[in-house]
């Protein structure tokens, strides 16, 4: 991989494994529990993604660094959860993990010969998947079915990804261009209060 | 897969796809949500059922159309789901649902040589394994573990398909049946309240 | 596998299968929902330890004893529930399938020649994820992830068993104090009431 997208990543990883992390700490788990929490959130995701696009073992099980930096992550926040909490750069931090690993998942998916819906399917996968597992552990709807624009940032996001990759664009300027976008959009609908639409029976 | 399975198929996607998508809306879930929920219940069963018997990619991120339908059928709840909701047939299409997805379960599992065991265990998550998701992703015990007759109907109509499998009778006949049976058992149990017994400790 | 390991393995899938299935009878669940609690407890982990591993089908699709086991157990703790809660020897069968389910799993690990930390964690994983599907089957936060030393003993007896591999120790002797150990570690972490630390905000 590139350069910065590993560096993206890393600090997308350290940025899911705190929320992973912290959410375990609010629901007084033990430090076992803080770092399973940790390693779902920021690892969970890609793992579902290796598993359907059958790139088995799960690259992060062959490459650990991701593994790692979700476990000091995770420790360091146990240690002192309330220095991490109040800080606002994590939520920066959390919107390009969200644009990074959206953009290494759909680029995965086309290279494994995913359809274009799969593609979008799988890179979404890998942005959100994680934060899902962290929620169903914690016995809660998962927020992002919930919440405000997030995981829509990512299906516009890899959809923008794939045409470019039709229209030829070199891989890295896409990758690039894929995570900024999400990344921007995340900051835009958080800051805007932007909703998608929900219904009532 | 011959066209009449292919037709069930959809129709029992269609079906899954509109309970899940009816439980996201209940829960207030936004338009994403509704999506991830209708998806999971159609195509979740198929997906474990494939990672289980190393099938990948699982075949509906190779044949799309039963993501389509899912997507399409969970919008349309999203836009008018009192109008879904009240209709009598959609428990009837639930029903189909139910024993095409165990039928061709059961048909793959024995294909790629599993047990007697395996091939029921298969079947039956095909068929129920979605459902057990939505309700997860919901916060709740899911339903097929503790309502009437619904799993048990899987469990006799795929043991039918593997005795009848190993008799060598012609599969598409045996596909019908295990339908079938499965279908009119879902049926009667339903209309004369059949429950499977539970204990008190 | 060796004699005694098949052994302690039957004991332990008989275990774990018991506590999934007195959870289910626990939540009123019907019979199904019994013996799905049941079998997940006992088969999950190792399912899904094989999936990362891409050893596909899993072992337990291949040779079925452990879910012949598991059903049977799942069926008798439906029949007389109560007469199995008070055993005691049940909180040792526990242990011991606790032990030998981690040095199953960090054994294949190495086999399939995962690093240092990825052996750790499919130990690990085999040994506790089982349960932890059957917490949130039922709604709930996992218990492994709240409550005293259970987790953390598979972590120290599998790392154990890794140096100890590196050190060329025969395996057979590998497993067996690798075993030991997690039995004894999680026997005195109980009585002892042993904790791991928490925080809360």
């Amino acid at each position: 991989m590139l350069n910065w997208l590993n560096l993206l990543d890393s600090i997308g990883t350290m940025a899911f494994a705190a929320s992973g992390a912290l959410a375990g700490v609010k629901k007084q788990m033990d430090l076992f529990g803080v770092i399973v929490l940790g390693l779902v959130t920021a690892i969970g995701g890609g793992i579902v993604r290796d598993v359907i696009l059958n790139s088995l073992p799960p690259y992060v099980f062959v490459h650990n660094l991701d593994i790692i930096i979700a476990i000091l992550t995770s420790i360091i926040v146990f240690i002192a959860p309330k220095s991490i909490e109040k800080r606002r750069i994590f939520f920066y931090f959390d919107a390009l993990g969200l644009g990074v690993f959206s953009a290494i998942g759909v680029s995965k998916a086309i290279d494994y010969h995913m359809s274009f819906i799969g593609s979008i399917i799988l890179g979404t996968i890998t942005a959100v998947f994680g934060g899902m597992i962290r929620d169903v552990l914690q016995a809660e709807i998962p927020l992002v079915l919930r919440k405000e624009i997030y995981a829509s940032a990512c299906i516009i996001g890899t959809s923008l990804f794939y045409v470019l990759h039709l229209l030829k664009l070199n891989v890295s300027i896409n990758l690039f261009l894929c995570t900024i976008i999400i990344f921007t959009l995340r900051i835009i609908a958080f800051s805007k209060n932007w909703q998608l639409p929900r219904k009532m029976l």
